[in-house]
């Protein structure tokens, strides 16, 4: 994926190391069942955007010892794999990055609890520091649940409005990014005002990544690992980019469109016509301007942190989500 | 379910009502799903054998104020309640107490989701504790997600040996038991003997406890809503009964039992004669008194804490878990 951060040059490479090794000793239990379940998710690379974040904003904040907030960034990661394992069950889905998920490999039974492991850890690592770290992450926690089961209500529901959309990525995926910033600031013992700004920084960046990854979902990624595309259309998951085109395309083009997306045994033939709808209702620009509108923001709110290297790599980090240099 | 907390007179109506307030705030998020769904779980009845014990537990050494606790004990109670969610999904369970389960009745999403909304309550509730309470709560969940794993692992594993069994039900349900005990104990400032007596003893009732709900998957409950008879069995969940069975069986019953605890799709007649075999080795007397021996061993443990009318009522709890008394 081309968002890994091993690609981008954050400044914290050791830094991360560290935070990988804190994921592979937290997830080492003594059964090898989970261990292998975790690792096919955490292997697969990802994006460590939720540590890099973490890291960056403590950094912003003038933190200095990586060593005692290694594991909470990991915690962060933790969340997001016992995430993927749940909501790859929940969608049915069968390849992620071009693997196997982890329900199709290991069976539903062994992804579904050592997702349950993987939150417990994650608790575990939160419990080790104060109640307003804990609080962060179980706030995050619970909006992802919650978020989940306002998405699953919403498949197929082909008048999801913009708002609720943008609700749903909000809770699913910017929540927990915003997570991982705030908690990077407290730990850097910042004000309250900078642990907001970075909240906010972390929101508004989470809503852009989103809204790339639903770009992406159209348009593709030229890597053999690649995402497999029109995944959302043919699972019925309207994103900001459907919601567009169903407003903007010929009536006879909207009723095709509905029709694949309410179809639960779409053909690659319906879903490659979906995206090209998708596309010719310019669906894609306005998505991508609305999730460099979003990434604006988040550069913007951070103008008044000082500053600093890391002020400058977060802003690179908010401009790479959203794929301005690629 | 003859083993209701309410048939029981265990002194603590009133603490258990407010427990109850206490869960149904706490899954109240304004997602009616989410309500419904945990609500479809425990307003089943179930036992509430853990809020219970961690009432008496706290009573017996002399903890007072209930309003205080009644949170950390509803947090016992969503555990076990995501829990179930989550194992009739990975049972694969249509049926429980008899009525649909729940991911039968709301899907799997729905279901799953909800499971992982209310650990993560119970983790926020523990969170509003010391850190020696979060702990048992960590050390519980973390446990259930390990014995889960090794459960699902030996599913159809007719060489599944009586240690192994009884290391699988101290993860999956004796451990979450012990916890409430212990934590009861903590809550009311007891000493470290004190709190490890009542860990001790809530280990040994569980798994007496749960022996007692293997023993009656295979002679039922007369009750309207019992357990269907002959789950465990048809699902190729070995237990202590079947265990014993294949020990004691002629050869050719045990080459039969083998064969229904091997299959998938077992007719009502193929768990029928599983059952006859079950009983004419003699197996149900052999769980009992497996299960009579823990609750004595329960029993007895709590002998040195001091004297009162609670120390009295977890003794007639863990008889009556048992089932002495019906």
């Amino acid at each position: 994926m081309t968002l890994d951060m091993l690609d981008l040059d954050l400044g914290i490479y050791e830094e991360l190391d560290l935070v990988e090794e804190q994921i592979r000793e937290r997830i080492d239990c003594g059964i090898s069942t989970i261990n292998e379940v975790a690792r096919h998710v955490i292997d697969a690379g990802g994006k460590r955007i939720r540590p890099g974040l973490f890291l960056l904003s403590f950094k912003a904040l003038r933190g200095e010892d990586i060593s005692k907030v290694a594991p909470l960034a990991a915690a962060f990661e933790l969340i997001h794999t016992g995430t993927i394992l749940h909501d790859d069950i929940n969608d049915g889905s069968i390849l992620r990055h071009g693997k196997l998920t982890a329900h199709q490999k290991f069976g539903t039974t062994n992804s579904l609890v050592t997702g349950d492991y993987l939150f417990a850890k994650a608790f575990e690592i939160g419990s080790e520091y104060k109640k307003e770290i804990r609080d962060v992450i179980l706030d995050a926690s619970i909006g992802l649940a919650v978020g989940e089961i306002i998405q699953s209500q919403n498949i197929m529901n082909i008048d999801l409005t913009e708002k609720k959309y943008l609700d749903i990525i909000e809770k699913k995926t910017a929540g927990p990014i915003s997570a991982s910033a705030k908690a990077g600031g407290i730990m850097a013992g910042g004000t309250g005002s900078q642990i907001k700004i970075l909240a906010d920084f972390g929101l508004n960046m989470g809503i852009a990544f989103q809204i790339m990854d639903d770009i992406l979902d159209v348009i593709g990624i030229n890597t053999k690992t690649g995402k497999s595309v029109g995944k959302d259309i043919s699972e019925g998951k309207l994103t900001i980019l459907s919601i567009h085109a169903l407003k903007h395309a010929s009536p006879l083009q909207r009723e095709r469109l509905k029709e694949v997306l309410l179809k639960t045994d779409n053909t690659n033939q319906g879903v490659s016509e979906a995206i090209d709808i998708i596309k010719n209702t310019q669906s894609v620009d306005f998505a991508r301007n609305m999730g460099k509108k979003y990434a604006d923001i988040a550069i913007g709110s951070i103008d008044n942190l000082p500053d600093s290297k890391w002020k400058s790599k977060l802003k690179y980090l908010a401009e790479f989500t959203i794929g301005r240099n690629y």
